[in-house]
């Protein structure tokens, strides 16, 4: 379904049992895969979204404090560079055809399925350490990969939501996930090593996924009622 | 009502108008004061209310990081040291007669009413300074007071929910309350001067002080339909 | 020569060489056991670890945050408590026998070499998790405990610097030291199973230590040179 | 002497005294000028400056995080890009030239003075808001380029340090403080409005100001007796 994002997502993924599912396939992934999501659920979504980029490029900004090599460190720069200067392009473009500006979409008061989601992440960065922060960053980044691949298969050119499909099945989105999933790669075998999933600390960062995926759930349960 | 906490307290209630009465007369509230509130769902909220003490003291000893003097220092310490061994015994004495042990509590599952609210606090504290934190701090506080106290106004000795009340109208907590009111008067002063309503800075605390008061009902809302 | 600070901080010991030695038996240590130190160079050396103890409690505050169990938060909070309200008393106390108020200490101009050591710690917390913070707190905490313990041995009624040496040297420092042995022990333990010590964060706590410790002798010579 | 900074800046250089022409007229400084800073004090200082500048992309990574407008948070993200992948080639390039590699760079064993000036400013980040982390920025940011552009005036084409004072000098650096400056003066006005001087908060950050200069100073003197 997915490009290559790793060795350990997959796992994570696994261990999120049927919550990953509940959060790649809820009813608001449907209905922008069959169309049926309506036009206004999918603006309301968009504005959150945006807010929710900001603060995910926050997060990456944090994981730039928390890294260890040099590597790590240009790894993260590139996605708070590609976060707050190509992905929101899309939300911004988007929104500025219904009349929003970007200074509307910075302003707006923000769903507390939101900021559930995404000030769990910051503090598990801020609590824990790199690790922490990757884990709970990457049901957002692969998450989206996997949908929008998905979503892409078969997709007729004039399909009412061919932008965000075509933006998250992209190359350039699947790179990043690719990316990122080698970068969590290294960043776990350069602190744990190779066995790592015998240790106490491989529970904990996997919980984290799983609760970082949930409040995707309900992120998407916003969506459709806000 | 309540008591004297100080005279920042007071303007920032105000500044968050009708979002402040839908906090403090919400229907959680109400059914504490008339004993309609099912004991299923006080059991409820006190395990979410636990996980949130937990998270509460964790923003107070932030503040301890971010104090600029010995004696804000030893405010907030003080505070963390009343939450983690004083505060919760509320909580973890009236749910052990209900068979939940310490441990269950902090291995609750937590509500996204709950991370929403307390990370937001997190991050307040990290995204800006002490200020910043201390305004996202004081609904809870001051609210509790003023509930505590407006609840315990002639209030039957044999109450179903007298413990919580008297916990909160208290001497003890008043007290606390009264020094949170001092503390933050002082912080303010301190650093931004007699004419600090007149500042930028001042709106964006006000802010802050609304969006916490606003995620405290949804706090309640959990509390009534979890 | 100390008592018994549990398994873990032995190791960390050992793996920083001769470090450990440069800092526990540093010029500055050997003037305080024989009482040729001169008086000055002491007071100097008081009003930066005034400074020095009011960062070191910040930093356990800041473990408060990171903490993954409500025993390792209360652990936390007892120390900064102590901190705050305890050991800096000999501090204040010394310090005002010689005219020199809690307000002077302080706002006293922080040495650079107070600076490296504390902030290396607060960005050791900040970007890393508990462990990064417990092994860069664990030379201070354990080091003055052996320190003391040594220097006690025999030392005369009428020392110099008996007041000092009876602090660290006393059973309840030295039981902050058993119990911080024990927190480090507990906290390895949960995170990273039994055999930590074949993992390569094992290597970077102990890098973190050594270079903690090795900050700790510039603190030392600042004393004598400042 | 130098570009336009803003406004902001040349106050809080004024407040800083003759702290100021201690670091920008170091010693260090006259011999890059004259040429006759001994070649291996050069590079010394180039292996540190390397780990300085890692440590200040952290920095403005974190100013990211505490930014509260998007354009704030994309000057920052262009400042820590413009960092870990365009100043430190300088460095990388250099060293490169005398042997030692980008991982040797990493590597490098931190002189307590690098330590004590990038940590300095790692925690008024944290510590503070987004204000306390630019001030102890400024120093460095507009320092060098002040020293450049008076270095670079008059100078021969074959002078020894052309490259260093080159890149400081260049339109390209002087962009990176004519940007920095302006946002300097947009974040202060947008939180503390015209008269910020009259606060208590200006003092703080005229304070915060020139401790940053002062750990300059000591940077410059550890580049000449490491």
């Amino acid at each position: 379904m997915s490009g290559n994002y790793g060795t350990t997502f997959p796992r994570l993924r696994d261990a999120a049992g049927t919550v990953w599912r509940d959060y790649t396939r809820h009813a608001f992934v449907e209905g922008l895969r069959d169309g049926s999501l309506p036009r206004a659920a999918y603006l309301g979504y968009l504005v959150q979204d945006y807010i929710f980029l900001i603060h995910f490029a926050r997060a990456w900004a944090l994981a730039v404090t928390k890294a260890e090599t040099v590597e790590e460190m240009r790894a993260c720069t590139a996605t708070v560079d590609a976060l707050v200067n190509g992905e929101i392009s899309l939300h911004v473009k988007t929104c500025a055809e219904a009349g929003l500006s970007e200074a509307d979409l910075f302003g707006a008061e923000e769903h507390p399925a939101n900021l559930a989601y995404t000030r769990y992440v910051m503090d598990a960065g801020h609590s824990g350490d790199f690790l922490d922060l990757l884990v709970t960053l990457a049901p957002c980044v692969m998450g989206y990969g996997e949908i929008g691949a998905r979503l892409a298969h078969g997709m007729d050119a004039d399909h009412a939501y061919a932008d965000w499909i075509g933006t998250y099945a992209g190359a350039e989105y699947q790179q990043v996930c690719a990316e990122a999933g080698a970068l969590l790669d290294g960043a776990l075998a350069r602190r744990l090593g190779p066995r790592f999933d015998e240790l106490p600390r491989w529970t904990t960062l996997c919980r984290r996924f799983t609760e970082a995926t949930r409040l995707e759930v309900g992120f998407w349960q916003m969506g459709l009622a806000p």
